[in-house]
């Protein structure tokens, strides 16, 4: 099977949170697929300093810096339909929050980016099922705002109190494990939000790629 | 035990191969020790666009670039003795062969970035292991020109003459072992100069972080 999974930089700060995205890529290659890495061919909203934290005075592109985490075999999001993949995953890191949604500025306010939201209705119409990995479940609540969908996003209560603002309904998760929307076929997991080193991280990451292959198989036999 | 990762950016092309840096911090975690990041605080040799291959007009920083493989945690290479750590390991990317030395350049003439030079000294000197991943034994081979050390680096006929114009001897090695200089403690795998898929590299990486604390491990308590 195919499972596109969707990058958003390289590096927790400004875009995908690397560990995240390379423990999602491990996962979905030992379990015998194929990853298909995507990104929006966009500007990033900024780019920071992961010494420091502050902001520094340059422009990068989102699809060019995903790139590196791919190995160069990415994809443009526009060009990529939900009949092309069997599966999609969302990594964390704030890029979730700042260039595939501005979840990071507008809180329950945001708004996704276009062709995200599109290839996420795709997928998701076709009944197939969307892992979203640490803060990635905010821009799921906000595409299926009001659809009372169940995600896990970490404890913190401004960040659990947004999803709740769009609708969604939260589920706390430790980061061994992930939650469940059956009926929705979406597994989200804690990882970084909550997890305090790379090997809790990989745990609920390579659980939920697991669930959302079986999500995928279900679908493919049904 | 704490267990130095040098980082040479954040990219295949112009720094650390993302996956292999994961890929030991994440061996290094599941083993129950401590991943010590570093990076030397320089300017990349390059920027390369890893969609089209190309290079970028602009300009990076080692250290700041390899933090986001980090998530912050790193220090300057500088600062950090061969008594700070149990052992050293160097994932591999053209990182290695362009900001910690100049082989990529330079090939059997190339010159070792001499914070990255005396480090590997001071820990070889209190008969710590080292471990070398993909392209990083051409830096190894360079630091211990002329004593013969044994390393893996692949099989592409130029690379391989090149290390062994350096005066070391080349074992050649599957993607899933790794090749070991028991008297040097110098243990190295090929990964991405074979591996065709980051199951295959995580195999020889997650062996060659487990021998590196073993031969740790016999020097701790000799």
């Amino acid at each position: 099977m195919k499972i596109g999974v969707v990058l958003s930089g390289c590096g927790v700060m400004d875009g995908s949170e690397i560990h995240e995205a390379v423990l999602t890529l491990l996962a979905i290659d030992k379990a015998g697929h194929e990853a298909v890495c995507m990104a929006p061919n966009v500007e990033q909203s900024e780019v920071i300093n992961h010494v420091t934290n502050a902001p520094m005075k340059e422009k990068r592109n989102v699809l060019v810096e995903s790139a590196r985490i791919a190995r160069g075999r990415i994809r443009d999001i526009k060009g990529v339909k939900g009949s092309d993949i069997d599966a999609l995953i969302f990594p964390g890191g704030f890029g979730a929050a700042k260039n595939l949604c501005d979840f990071a500025a507008s809180g329950p306010d945001c708004k996704a980016h276009p062709d995200v939201a599109r290839l996420i209705q795709e997928v998701h119409r076709a009944e197939k099922p969307i892992g979203a990995i640490c803060i990635a479940p905010a821009l799921i609540a906000r595409v299926f705002q009001g659809k009372g969908v169940t995600l896990t996003i970490g404890n913190d209560p401004e960040t659990t109190g947004a999803l709740q603002k769009m609708g969604a309904r939260h589920r706390e998760c430790t980061v061994k494990e992930f939650a469940v929307d059956e009926k929705n076929k979406i597994v989200s997991t804690p990882a970084y939000m909550l997890a305090r080193s790379i090997k809790e991280a990989q745990l609920g990451i390579e659980k939920l790629v697991g669930k959302v292959i079986e999500l995928a198989q279900v679908h493919q036999t049904a």
